[in-house]
């Protein structure tokens, strides 16, 4: 046994500089959410089987972690041998998102809530992804969600929370794209795509980023002959002059960088939210398309100058609370990618306490020792006994690192705190 | 699906008030065990299932989830059907405590760690308990550890730091019931007990609490009347005028308080640890037993005057981490039972910034109410946008509950923060 002592595979352990400063983020995210006005829940890890597998999450769904029943006999094994049907084993399963569980909660607890609920969940997801360099099948998402405001007032306040979260994380610099479904599918029908190969479509412009306009136009000539003619007028939208060029928010703006013909009440729709913004940090992407199938509305998405990857995004879905409540309620989310964020940002000092090491020998007393202590943190700072090691440069260096600032030894005549000499420990 | 939403059996969604009393908490606790020079850590929920069923977990590995194996398929279910064994199907398994976890994230980092590691863990464990009042299935621990340390100072250090936590959290009068599993033995020794029978009388006695002494020795002659003799023996110290009144923690109070012939170096050791701690706040307790198999040493749990139940213990467990590193090396933890220490402590508020609430009706302006907010926010208040309800005053206290400090209602003329007159809400 002594050989295998990773974690498993794809997780990952948290040292005490990682995880302070995976704490300090976390805690500024929380500050920063809750003067937003939003409230922080939990949910349990786990779930229901059959309503982590109910078609909400997508691709998702087939990523996740299925726990096994507890006390599974033989009987209930060959049943499941028989049945072809591993799931029977398992009736809970752990989160992949937390969405799902958001809509579950609300859903559970909607008469205790206000009337729009504003939620903060800061919590770890599992998916079993196949493991890979910034993939991993344990991680943090911070979501906030307004469920209960149709308008979008409920889009103006996501965003400028977030917004403001990433400046509070030293992320200044980023800007939100913005779209909305309707718009999207307003586009296709106006080229002339059939309903049911929308999503497939959809599918192909969210490749954009990657292939470029002539690459959604080759790859729609291939996978699908039939719709040349509709493919043809959306390669003619790609190549009119106006496209994605949207500069402010504005109505006009938005309408002049999409086709003639879309609905003006959608595009004053999404135009509003931008009403209420600081206009440099929003823009119109007409071909933002957002992988899951949720979305109703509105969609987002954080882009960084500095980073090819988005940093988080979001948006509507009226329809989802409805699948476990029964009826429909309005809901948009937004969830930065926190195990991105957190390896770019450069976090400053927290207000720490002042933080000393008090080095001894083998031969000092437990009693003076602790009496030490217990004066040091009394008076404020964070304390440290250390045995004096070997080497000593190695190991003021060591608790240099670790963040300490000053260091003293307990030398013969030393009574109390106030004869220990301090000096300081050179970051 | 709209009737089944409620969450797993035995496991708890928290709503903003109780998240934000925990959240709290959890921050005292941090805090205070981060002054006293611990450091946080974190592994992963899931560990190798193997690892979990080491036999170091006691009960608790019976009670532990596990996970079944991604892509399960037909063959692998006939092949666990026939071998009788459910386990083959699963590959990792949650956590059921803290302990077994830090012993292979020891093992695994222990090149990157100090020599003598003090580590904080605050994170949630699995039991699939039968679901009753105060057992629930998923539940946060906190747990100090000192590796690397065998002489007192280690408990000395993990026992005040545990105090001084408890006060910080407003559970002064905590109190910390110690004594030495090597002291246990050698009671048993002396008594007659042979060694094969050392666990089982220990499991009876570990019952005193509940049954009395009387009860200790009806049930040892009832299921081992062969240990006829041992157990008059046990009888006549649980019958001796000193048995349990160490007042002072003392080598000579303890001594009393036990049997004669008791090692004396053992003694020394274990009063050792009381003559750096406030003698009002630790106790000898002979007949402390601690139900986990893996303690070699000093064990202590928490007592309050006010509860029945403990609020926590630990111990000295030398020998876990060399299970998973191949060499010995010395341990000694102390967790805290949050469940049952966050439904008793009544925290003050925390200096929460100042909490507004700006009302307002379907009318009014998104561009001014985002303007309005982000002024609030700019000077340090926590804002909340909220229409306003047709029972205003409902909507009050529900406001006031939740912990806003003061309300104003955007009026025509309103242009900015300035304009909005704010009123208190009382709680």
């Amino acid at each position: 046994m002594a050989s295998a002592v990773t974690p498993p595979r794809g997780m990952r352990d948290f040292l005490p500089g990682e995880k302070a400063k995976r704490e300090h983020a976390l805690g500024v995210i929380r500050r920063s959410y809750s003067a937003h006005g939003f409230d922080e829940i939990e949910t349990p890890v786990m779930e229901d089987i059959q309503r982590l597998h109910s078609g909400l999450g997508g691709d998702n769904e087939k990523l996740s972690f299925s726990v096994l029943k507890r006390g599974i006999d033989q009987a209930q094994l060959e049943s499941a041998a028989s049945t072809d049907d591993a799931q029977t084993l398992a009736d809970l399963g752990l989160r992949f998102d937390l969405t799902v569980p958001l809509a579950r909660f609300y859903a559970t607890h909607r008469a205790e809530l206000p009337g729009v609920f504003r939620s903060i969940q800061i919590a770890p997801v599992w998916r079993a992804e196949r493991p890979q360099k910034g993939r991993y099948r344990q991680f943090m998402q911070c979501d906030i969600d307004i469920i209960g405001d149709a308008s979008s007032l409920a889009e103006i306040e996501l965003i400028s929370a977030t917004l403001a979260t990433l400046d509070a994380l030293g992320l200044q610099g980023c800007t939100v794209r913005i779209n909305d479904r309707r718009l999207l599918i307003g586009m296709l029908e106006l080229f002339g795509f059939p309903a049911d190969q929308h999503e497939f479509v959809l599918i192909v412009i969210d490749k954009i980023d990657k292939i470029g306009t002539a690459g959604v136009v080759a790859e729609l000539r291939t996978k699908t002959p039939q719709l040349a003619e509709a493919t043809d007028a959306l390669e003619a939208f790609f190549d009119s002059p106006n496209v994605g060029t949207a500069q402010a928010f504005g109505r006009d703006s938005i309408a002049r960088a999409l086709p003639d013909g879309i609905d003006p009440d959608a595009i004053a729709q999404l135009s509003s939210i931008g009403d209420a913004l600081d206009a440099g940090r929003i823009r119109f992407d007409p071909f933002l398309v957002r992988g899951m199938g949720y979305y109703t509305g509105t969609i987002f998405e954080i882009a960084h100058p500095d980073f090819a990857f988005s940093l988080g995004g979001g948006g509507r879905y009226d329809g989802m609370i409805g699948r476990f409540l029964g009826t429909d309620v309005p809901a948009v989310g937004f969830s930065i990618g926190f195990e991105r964020i957190v390896d770019l940002v450069d976090l400053p000092d927290e207000q720490a306490p002042d933080s000393v090491v008090v080095l001894h020998d083998a031969a000092a007393s437990a009693v003076l020792l602790q009496s030490l202590k217990t004066q040091l943190i009394a008076s404020g700072s964070r304390v440290r006994l250390e045995r004096k090691a070997k080497n000593a440069k190695l190991q003021l260096e060591r608790l240099s690192a670790a963040g300490f600032a000053r260091v003293a030894s307990v030398q013969p005549g030393v009574q109390g705190a106030a004869d220990l000499t301090f000096r300081p420990l050179g970051h």
